[in-house]
């Protein structure tokens, strides 16, 4: 089976390009003398997982109980389910443990802890990050608020376990350049440190000092005080990374592939039949310096077209035309020709597929077929 | 089972709403006449297409083969591909209609018809209809551009089924107001009508005048020489749909129910475990009169909140709170409780999920399960 086989429209991700964005984070990190614990939402796959740990499952980050539960099925036993935990969601964790697995939960109310205290459900001691605020783009609490310790004391006292701190720099998808990126993984860096010596000096032990996001990942000079890195994006890069700075846009690992069904050349269009359904609706470029609209397109080879956008999408259409601005032409690619879509959110056009189909450069041969975890 | 029990986030469709929906378009195009193909591409259920005809299949139209294919393995016989086709695709179209299903595809070039008319493969005359753009919003020939007739010369030459034409008024998601509704359903009705004329006065038999969309089919005061109405969006209906005019927010069928897992007072937000993974990055809403974010948010009952948005999202978080300007307060509800997000764009938040939840109204009781088509 080759990439003119498969129906379309399907998702490709080149495994040499995954290899190679994960061994520079690991480099990266290796300097620092910080772990990393890679976030599996974007790929949820555990074939890429495992291009991390040369095969051996390491220590994850999930976004659902759904992925944790799959990955436990595959081996990987320290996990952190980094979202909010929701009282009723402990029976998932507790049966999780129940098998082996240290599920770590996080959570950042003293509502939370003392749910998480009063689970008597056979076993002691749910380990717990509490999560930190350090740029006001979700959840946590500020690494000074009082309510840390009231936190902390309501786990001790319920018997649960305090296992750390966790921030999440939501501002560094939002930062223009370098010395921006660097200044957000400070920052990050700071929070978390700062939370964790507040929590200590009260007595708590706090093992875990829990950052990052693929950029600050990236970025970070110094990372005391810090025990590991949390990115997950990086395995396959997209646009917004991109434009942020973060990657080349040859690094991009993952790709749409989309069949030409049609043509306008009084609108300047080439017609798809990949649309939103295919891509996601995620327009994360259009506050960045350059608008990628739905992405960028490429031959089924991966070669760019000279300033070729897929420029709008209705559910099963895409719409491919030129920049504004660009004076480049309309390239003549036939009716019944596979293009690629790079992605502006991996993370986003994953989640509308249920699998990759993995080459390697140079090839248009199917190696592999790699699934994905799907729901919640 | 009822909504308290299901894990979150999930999606839960009010059966009544559904049947009124249905039962309101259904009276108006019995009034003009006119049949109805709904297009099954918003709720991809055999269940919820079930509710039109008395449990009988009636005509259809799809947006994928998958669709097409799980439809036929549930008694559909009569079944609209109304994505221009690709030439691959053929293979697959053939073997639905060798089962006995009538499957017609649509198509707007040349090369389209000639690789129709070339299939050789076993069975003659895949019936086509020929796509007429009537307001510049996708593909499409113009109703009186001649290449209209060299596809009919093309496919009647190769021995296919020049079986009519097929218009949709995308610009109507875009009308502001009733008047402009209006015209673009007759808009819509004259050009496909204007096309079918063309191509009969070549000689062409052309027994399908297709039009439709759900604003231009809820608007439509005369659809003389319309022989069907495709609408998909109707049954569920969105915030999209209510900002045009075509429903009321009472008439979402449809809603996404989450949990809270935390508060941030100094922002002003409730933080819930449903992001952007259960409601879809669509912001369609955005170029409308009244902006609805991600949503409108309604208690587990369904009873709207006073001005409260789910005002931003995540992968795995939502963000509610008071909508801009508005002078309500922020509503005290507690971690873990649940509430219900309505949709900006049904198609999108309903193909971020594989599963529909059965409620009647004035209950909790989740009275079924209707699956979801998925994939391609």
């Amino acid at each position: 089976m080759n990439l003119e086989d498969v129906e379309t429209p399907f998702l490709t991700v080149d495994r040499s390009v995954v290899q190679a964005n994960i061994g520079r984070l690991r480099t990266r990190l290796d300097g620092l003398g910080v772990g990393l614990r890679q976030h599996v939402k974007t790929a949820k796959s555990v074939e890429v997982a495992r291009l991390l740990h040369n095969g051996t499952p390491g220590p994850i980050t999930v976004s659902t109980l759904a992925e944790a539960e799959a990955f436990a099925d595959a081996g990987y036993r320290d996990i952190l389910y980094a979202v909010g935990i929701a009282p009723h969601k402990l029976a998932r964790v507790v049966a999780l443990r129940q098998r082996g697995v240290d599920l770590i939960v996080l959570l950042d109310s003293v509502e939370q802890a003392a749910a998480l205290a009063a689970d008597r459900t056979g076993m002691a001691g749910i380990p717990a990050l509490i999560e930190v605020d350090c740029d006001g783009h979700r959840g946590g609490v500020a690494p000074n608020d009082p309510i840390l310790l009231t936190i902390g004391q309501t786990l001790r006292d319920g018997g649960a376990d305090l296992r750390g701190v966790l921030t999440h720099a939501g501002e560094s998808y939002f930062a223009d350049g370098d010395d921006a990126l660097r200044a957000a993984a400070e920052n990050e860096r700071r929070c978390a440190v700062l939370a964790a010596e507040t929590l200590r000096a009260a007595g708590h032990g706090v093992p875990v000092v829990s950052v990052g996001s693929t950029p600050t990942a990236h970025f970070a000079t110094d990372l005391t005080g810090v025990s590991e890195v949390r990115a997950g994006n990086f395995v396959f890069f997209d646009l917004v990374m991109a434009g942020i700075g973060v990657c080349t846009v040859d690094d991009l690992a993952m790709s749409m592939v989309t069949t030409v069904i049609g043509r306008r050349p009084d609108k300047g269009w080439i017609l798809t039949d990949g649309g939103w359904m295919a891509t996601s609706r995620d327009r994360g470029t259009a506050r960045q310096r350059v608008d990628q609209a739905y992405g960028l397109v490429a031959d089924i080879d991966g070669v760019l077209y000279d300033d070729l956008l897929m420029s709008d999408a209705s559910q099963e259409h895409g719409i491919l035309s030129i920049r504004p601005g660009s004076t480049a032409p309309l390239p003549g690619i036939p009716i019944g020709a596979r293009v690629r879509i790079l992605p502006i959110h991996a993370c986003a056009t994953a989640a509308q597929h249920d699998r990759y189909h993995v080459i390697e450069p140079g090839s248009r041969t199917v190696q592999d077929i790699w699934t994905r975890v799907t729901g919640w």
